[in-house]
């Protein structure tokens, strides 16, 4: 592989298909569709090995995510957004229907009214989103039914209920997310068969709580974070820092104030810093260190007494946020080899677009 | 303009224009060389405006951001890093050197004595950073002198000393920045010149400090984010809501838990959340507005009082870092005529490239 200028983002091929293999083999025990989100990679070749692991489609967070992957061959697409479908988005959606299966958000009843009125009859579902606790977006779990009893009015398939069980993004909040979500979804189902609409799909899932969901509830599972990892998942105890598969590559550029300083700055790791993470990211050899001061070309890092790296050395970092930090860039580097003639391997790239980076519309 | 789907970035090119003039003559009454920081704005157009408004040149972060403003056509680059020089990088600075004149940062006897083996001859001229209290890079200004005797010793014009006073992004920290700026860039320049050096340039230079720069001392400013401002400078009162030139147009996707959440987020706006900040970005129309949390494609909105957006509406948005929201995106859509055929008016683009996007390396 030939080296870029650092700073640069590299993708450990063997963690990412250990990590991939892992979830599939879970949701298949537990008989639960998994539905990876590909805003954490954006990057057709990842999505092409979940999808080869046996997901039966992917989820996105975007109308131009859910283009880029439809273009790249995805044919089972899940826009998990409450999305305002304006006259604009209507075409686009149209226009998307016509070559993959696609369900979209809604979680109030002028956005089913609207999305029904706009893209009834398309054959696009949708999936009423409700909160579970994390308190973004979401009806009340007791009035699905109202909303997907105003979208099958309106002319749309409702194939069930979604939530987010984001709460589980906090220490030791994994269990109560898990917990909320079983709960939601229930409540949902109850109300929407209340309402006379049968749901074939309550859709839940985060990495945090993906161990934990209640898959006597739940019947699929949308993690994104999981094929890769990142500091917050090592923080919250998610994951073991020997699968995280994304790291950043950097060089200690600085030893003022006796600190090392390196050329990762948050144009590259992302700016997110949770309540509960120890610091804006970590070295993936040094589980004591912490990045204690972050701006946008320089990471100041506390070793925690271990040796100061060399001026001009090379480190890898782990970003906290693997979502964002992806969508910083526009190749991942590979490492490791994914078998023979997979990518890194001689025969193989060494990079891999992220091809959705910046898709927000 | 035709108008995107959102979330997108938006340039009102009149205020734009009004701040770069207030700049511009503000160090032309001083006698202040203004070398503006492109890595704000990452764009030609921008760039070209502040050029043209009499800009010494212009100040990057990174040798990416320098070879595309070379390619661009700007004469006069000042990378304002301690470049740690490898044999790649110099191979990139000399090559660089051959379009434009460029200067350099070294904050250390290591990092000096390794750029002049590496570009001594070059043409190439070293500023040393010193630290004037924000504690990132930069050495202590007393040691200058050493690092810029051992820079010239190795082959290499020392131009002088620069520092960035970023402890100006405090409340209420502009003025000690101020001060400390001007302590430390006179020390640089004894220290320097008992080493035998003479300074051509004391360069310093932040938004929040900028109209308290000691111009005694400082012969060269660097500011970047005055240009188009962002919701730190207006929390910082740096800069009025009225000069405020850049934003995020965002739709109202939802009501739930009563609150306005936007399709704004992270992915758009940047996850910076200073210490001082009392929110993830602002309303520009609602003085009293916050994000109150953000995730990648949610910002859920405390209107503390104001009335609900309705569903579908649009809102502009300012962000927290205005170089965090530009390095997201690859176009700035252009609002306003900046003259007759300027841009934005019937004969002009409508978005401007973010041509330097991504460039981390």
């Amino acid at each position: 592989m030939p080296t870029p200028a650092t700073p640069y983002l590299v993708v450990d091929v063997d963690r990412l298909r250990r990590n991939v293999r892992r979830a599939a083999d879970r949701a298949a025990v537990t008989g639960t569709a998994l539905r990876p989100h590909a805003k954490t990679h954006k990057s057709p070749e990842i999505a092409r090995l979940q999808l080869a692991s046996g997901a039966v489609g992917l989820t996105v967070a975007t109308l131009g995510e859910a283009e880029l992957f439809a273009r790249q061959g995805c044919t089972d697409l899940f826009l998990a957004y409450p999305v305002w479908v304006d006259e604009r988005c209507a075409e686009r959606l149209t226009e998307l229907a016509r070559v993959t299966t696609l369900a979209i958000g809604v979680d109030s009843v002028e956005g089913a009214a609207r999305a029904g009125r706009s893209v009834g009859g398309t054959g696009i579902e949708v999936l009423v989103e409700v909160d579970s606790g994390h308190h973004r977006t979401g009806c009340p779990p007791e009035r699905a039914g109202e909303v997907g009893a105003v979208a099958r009015r309106a002319g749309l398939e409702v194939r069930g209920a979604f939530t987010f069980p984001g709460h589980a993004y906090a220490r030791g909040g994994a269990i109560a997310a898990a917990d909320g979500e079983s709960r939601a979804l229930a409540v949902a189902a109850e109300a929407l068969r209340a309402a006379g609409v049968e749901p074939r799909v309550l859709s839940g899932g985060s990495t945090p709580s993906l161990e934990l969901a209640d898959t006597d509830v739940v019947t699929e599972l949308r993690p994104g974070v999981y094929a890769v990892g990142d500091a917050q998942q090592w923080e919250l105890g998610a994951m073991d820092p020997g699968d995280l598969a994304l790291t950043c590559r950097a060089t200690v550029v600085s030893h003022a104030g006796g600190r090392a300083v390196l050329d990762a700055g948050s144009k590259v790791l992302g700016a997110d810093r949770a309540a509960y993470a120890t610091g804006y990211g970590r070295l993936l050899a040094e589980p004591g260190a912490r990045i204690v001061s972050l701006s946008e070309h320089h990471a100041v890092v506390d070793l925690a007494g271990a040796p100061l790296p060399p001026l001009g050395s090379q480190v890898d970092v782990v970003p906290n946020h693997s979502c964002a930090a992806v969508n910083l860039v526009d190749r991942l580097w590979v490492r490791g080899t994914g078998g023979p003639g997979g990518a890194g391997s001689a025969a193989g790239p060494t990079w891999w677009p992220v091809a959705a980076r910046g898709l927000n519309g």
